[in-house]
Order: C-alpha cells, then sequence, then structure tokens
C-alpha cells in the first residue's frame, strides 16, 4: 500500500486516469476531443462524425459514415418488454430513473455480457446508442400516458431522436441545431458521470452497468440536472426585467445560481455555450420571438458583473430546447443520450487498460477500546 | 484549478472522502467500524445492531434494537408491480443485472425523492433494508421460474431473508452463521462500490441512484464477483487432490486466483475470513461432511507457500453459503443485500458534508491543428 497523500475534497485537480479521449485545456482554451478541438468540429462535422471518431479514433469518410448511420439503424427498436416495463412503473417516475431502469434492463438481452474486448464493447455501443433515444423518448411518453412512437428508419439519426420525442419531423434548421446540441454535449473529460462509469467499469463489470451508474450521477442537480433548472427559472421569470430582479434576489439571499460558472473553466466563458447562443439567436429569429434571448443575455451581463461567474452549455442548451419545443423534462435525459457515445468510449478504454479504482479514506470518527462491548 | 497532481492508477493510495464509519487500520490490524473493531463486533453483536451503529452512530438498547427490527419489518413487503417487471426480464438476465434493475425502478414509489436530509435519507435506509432481500431472493426466483416467496415477519431479519431464497427456515445454527456473515459484509471502508455510490451521490443523486451504481459496481469480477468465482472453483475441484493440482495449474500459467489478496491487506490475512473459516468449520461439523474445510485449508496453504497471499473474506464466505444450502448465483447479490447498510451511512455522510466529485485527466492523445478539418 501506498502511503496516504494529502486529502483533495472532491478530487479536486486529481489525475483519476490518463486517457486519448478528451482533455480540458484551460491554458490554449481548447476543449480536445482525439485531438481535435470541440467547437472546430461543431461547426464542420455532425454528431454521427464525433460518435466515429470517438469510438473508431478518426473522422470518418463518406463510406464509412454511411456504414456507421446502418449499424445505428439496425438498433433503433428496443424490445417490446422494455416498453412494458417502462409501463410498470409509477406516473411520478423521474424520467432519468425511468431512462436508468429501461437501460439496466438492457443488460439481459446482451447474450455477451461476459465479453469485455474492445471490439464487442463498440458493438454494444452501438446497440445503446441505437436504443437510448428510444428509451428516452418513449420513457418519457409513458410516464405521461402518450402513445408509443417507434424509430422511422427513413430519418437521420438526430431527427429521428427529435421525431420519436415529438411525434413531429424536424426543419432542417431544428434538425442541425438538435444535432450541433448532440454534438456538444457527445464528450467533456471527466465530469462526475464519466467518472461514475470508468469507476464501475474497472471492476470489470459491463457497460450496462456503467452507463447505469452515469445516468445516476447525471440526474444529481450538481450535475446533469441543470438544464432543466435554468429552464423552470427563465419560464418562472418571463420578461426581462422579472428575470434581472429575480437573479438580484437570489444573489442577494447567497442561492447558487444554475447554469453559471464550472470547476474547471471557473472564470472563462465555456466555447460550447457561446455555440447554443448563436443557436439560440437563429431560432429566436426564425420564430419571431426573442425573449428568451434577451433574458439570457441579460442574465450574462449581472453575473459576471456581480460574480464574474460565465454561462455554461446549460445555460444556452435550455432555452434552445425549449424553442426546439422539447418537453423540459427531457432536457437531462437528452443530455444523457447525447454522452452516451462518450461514456462508451471511457468504458472501452478502461477495459483495454484496467486498473481497479479503489481509493483510500481519512478517517476522523473516534476510537474505542475492544473491550468495550460487553457480551 | 489545483495543479494537476502525480497519476496514481487506480487512485492507489489516494484519499477520496473523509469518514466517520470505518476505515482499514492495517497498523494495528484492525476494521474499525465507528470506532470499533468488526471482529470484536462480530463475536457479540448481530446484523441489527450493527444497522443502527452504523444509521445512528451509537449501538442500540434493547428497545432501540427493538424499534429498529419493527421498523424495517414495516418495509419487508415491495410493490407487487416490482415483482411484475422482474417478470419482464428475459430468463437468462443476470441475479445482480436483476436487483439493479429492481432497485432502479424503486425510487418512482418514494414521494420524498427530493429530499436528502439525513432523516429523510435515514427512512429510505429502511426502506431499502427491508425491500432489498426481497428483490434478491425473489429476483432468483423468478428468474429460475420458482414461485415468489413473501417475507415472513414472524421471523427475524436475516431468517427472513434466508427463508424467502429458500422457502425455509433456518435452524439456530444456520441463522447464526448466515447473520454473522451478514455482519462481516455491512460495511468495509472504501471499496468500489462504496466509491462508487459517494460519487454518484456527490452530485446530490439520490440514494436509489447511488446504491443502483453500487450494484453494477459489486457485479464485477474483480470485486463482489470474487465469492461466486470460488465456489465454482472448489466444486470444479471436488476433492483436496484435485484442488491443489487445479491451483498449481493455475499458478504455473500465472492465472488470477479468486479469493486471495485484497488491495489493502496485502500481506496480511483479511481478519474477516478467519471467522468465517471458523464458521465453515462449525457446518462442516454439524453436516458431518469436512471435505470444504479441507480442500479450503489445504488452497490456503498452497497461496502463501507459492505467492505469499492470504484469503480474503469472499474465500470463506463462499463454501459457507454453500454449506447453508444457499444457490451460488445469489451469492454476490447477498454481498449487496449485507453491505446495503453501509453503502446507505456513507451517502447520508456524502449528502451532509457534499464536494461534487469531478478529477481531472492526464491527456496522451495526439494534439492536431484546428485547420486540419475541411468542411
Amino acid at each position: 500500500m501506498k502511503e496516504q497523500g494529502t486529502y483533495s475534497p472532491g478530487l479536486d485537480g486529481i489525475v483519476a486516469a490518463e486517457t486519448k479521449l478528451s482533455f480540458l485545456d484551460t491554458v490554449q482554451s481548447e476543449i480536445v476531443i482525439r485531438g481535435y478541438d470541440l467547437i472546430d468540429l461543431s461547426e464542420k462535422i455532425g454528431y454521427l462524425e464525433i460518435v466515429h471518431l470517438l469510438l473508431h479514433d478518426r473522422l470518418p469518410n463518406a463510406a464509412e459514415k454511411g456504414r456507421l448511420e446502418q449499424a445505428l439503424k439496425n438498433e433503433y427498436e428496443i424490445p417490446e418488454a422494455i416498453l412494458e416495463l417502462l409501463k410498470l412503473l409509477p406516473g411520478k417516475t423521474h424520467p432519468m430513473d425511468a431512462l436508468r431502469t429501461g437501460i439496466s434492463a438492457l443488460a439481459g438481452y446482451d447474450a455477451n455480457i461476459d465479453d469485455r474486448s474492445s471490439s464487442v464493447n463498440r458493438e454494444r455501443a452501438y446497440k445503446l446508442l441505437g436504443n437510448v433515444p428510444a428509451i428516452v423518448a418513449n420513457s418519457y411518453r409513458i410516464l405521461n400516458k402518450q402513445e408509443v412512437v417507434l424509430a422511422n428508419k427513413d430519418l437521420s439519426y438526430s431527427s429521428n431522436f427529435y421525431y420519436m420525442i415529438t411525434g413531429k419531423v424536424p426543419s432542417a434548421m431544428e434538425e442541425k441545431i438538435f444535432d450541433q446540441s448532440l454534438l456538444l454535449y457527445s464528450e467533456h473529460e471527466m465530469p462526475n458521470s464519466t467518472f461514475t462509469a470508468r469507476v464501475i467499469a474497472s471492476t470489470l463489470s459491463d457497460l450496462y452497468g456503467a452507463l447505469t451508474g452515469a445516468v445516476a450521477s447525471l440526474k444529481g442537480n450538481l450535475h446533469g440536472g441543470a438544464n432543466e433548472a435554468v429552464m423552470y427559472m427563465l419560464l418562472e421569470a418571463g420578461t426581462v426585467a422579472k428575470f434581472e430582479r429575480l437573479l438580484d434576489g437570489k444573489l442577494a439571499n447567497k442561492e447558487k445560481i444554475m447554469g453559471f460558472g464550472h470547476r474547471v473553466y471557473m472564470k472563462k466563458m465555456d466555447p460550447r455555450a457561446l455555440i447554443m447562443k448563436q443557436a439560440l439567436k437563429q431560432l429566436c429569429d426564425a420564430k419571431g420571438d426573442d425573449r428568451l434571448y434577451k433574458m439570457c443575455e441579460a442574465g450574462e451581463v449581472i453575473m459576471e458583473r456581480e460574480k464574474g461567474l460565465y454561462p455554461n452549455l446549460d445555460y444556452y442548451a435550455a432555452p434552445v430546447y425549449y424553442m426546439l419545443g422539447l418537453p423540459i423534462a427531457i432536457y437531462t435525459p437528452i443530455f444523457f443520450s447525447a454522452r452516451t457515445v462518450g461514456l462508451c468510449a471511457h468504458v472501452i478504454e478502461q477495459h483495454a487498460n484496467n486498473r481497479l479504482f479503489r481509493p483510500r479514506v481519512s478517517y476522523i470518527g473516534e476510537r474505542h477500546n475492544r473491550n468495550v462491548i460487553s457480551n
């Protein structure tokens, strides 16, 4: 056993893994994804290309992209029993809890569950990339007593996802913006959910278990739950003036305000937020209603002035999803669905070069003598 | 952001949390549980007392023990829909995957799911301590097409658990040994599953999610899966001579042998193993069949001589469970059920003094120029 090191609460600043997948380079202000700048990628490629990049370590040519798209379409359908199982959940079940239960149950359909080789894990990742959007969309629909919407294989990956959620085929602009949001959410170094997935995978447990744990993590208010919290705050305010008063009130009460700040970026703006801010402008212009954009801009000014804090991705993804007509309750499940590829890539990497995570503690409790308990 | 520290694979030797719950004191050779020595406790008290100690920070008096027992009995019944849900899982589902799915689904029945105060978390822990044995026992029964066995509130906690698994009320000796095994598994500092639960809880996600992740972790072969692996190895051999040949063969092939060694104990015997070794002797004597005891002893000698490795708890818990007539496939779910209390206590502690786990990475991949991708 090594000597115990100094204690850094939350493992702040501690290196937990070596990775070739991604890195938040705060010095060069770059979100590095397999060597590329995520923001650069978000302006030039789509979600499927980043899936290929993360799972196969290179951007696809046209033929490879076509094969990947077909492979995912082959996995669009989920077992009928999974839909039946979701129907058994109480109607007040949180959408993330329904998603977690659905992914957990999928494990029983995997005939090679004990094979953790990279090639089988990659096939498994295809299955999950195909299945998760259907579970996200239909667990929401079932909990809200709506009809199930099955996948439409004629649509693109993002268009089909949007279609299963809303029952409508998106416009070209809506499809492009939704796809871009999935890309921006696809991978982001070592947030709590990714860390959870790697910790679980390090016992040589399987991909379904690692993802189940990651859903549980992402559900938390300090993690993926932030995008929904932002939207409820914007809707509660409703106008620029009221939003400013609401923020001023929260600041005066020293309340934490969701959508601002990030452990790693700290005093810089999350570059992904800027891309979604542009998308929000585009959607607001197209729909002739710039209220949400004006509110968000006003919030940005206040938070920079009063706290020196900048928006993170959730702050602008939330109103973008709202303008896209997506139900607020599944913003976090959508985030998870987009991150599925990053999580799978991390589990593949962990299994390929594994060391069990098993840290120590600093014991700060009492010590008693052994003879203190009588029989 | 702090500077990134040196990288310790698997966080070996890194302090991940401050805790008042437990500590593996390798210097004084003591498993400290809220200040007491676990081995001492295992000889003087039962599982319910350690549940009280872990959740309420003190050993109970008779009245408190009675109230705790009644509180758990009030939670023995699981929702009918959970049994229906388990019946929808494919028959080849791994018992740990069924358990994970069942615990995940329980979240939808919690009316106070957003309350993470210690008092509500403690009530939730009672519910889980009542429900988990029923899910463990009946998910196994359902997957194996056996009749569901509902709880019998006339029996003690451990006796009822044994009864739901086997359909039989245990003898006094069987009950005592099973109860002692649950106590020994109840809490053990910061193994991977406990770490997983705390990492998830640190997003302010809830107890069900944290436990769901912990099931996924414990399923892994490098963690809870070891007790089952030990039993299959013992049964494959069948005699002392064949077991010795099997171990020699595995050692010659440099295969990992389950049931020996521990990241923290390293070159010392896991003191819990010795208690289960005594229990195995007792069971073998009572049943007039000492084969498993002799085989285990012979294995111990070989592993100490050849590798300097000592048995861990799983090595002796496995044959004890076998002699108790418990099905091998649920040894790991039983381990989880026993550990539920430790996991709940860690989540309560994490929520009461929280800092989000968010470590960093060491990026060892390539870097490309931004202009390398064309539109």
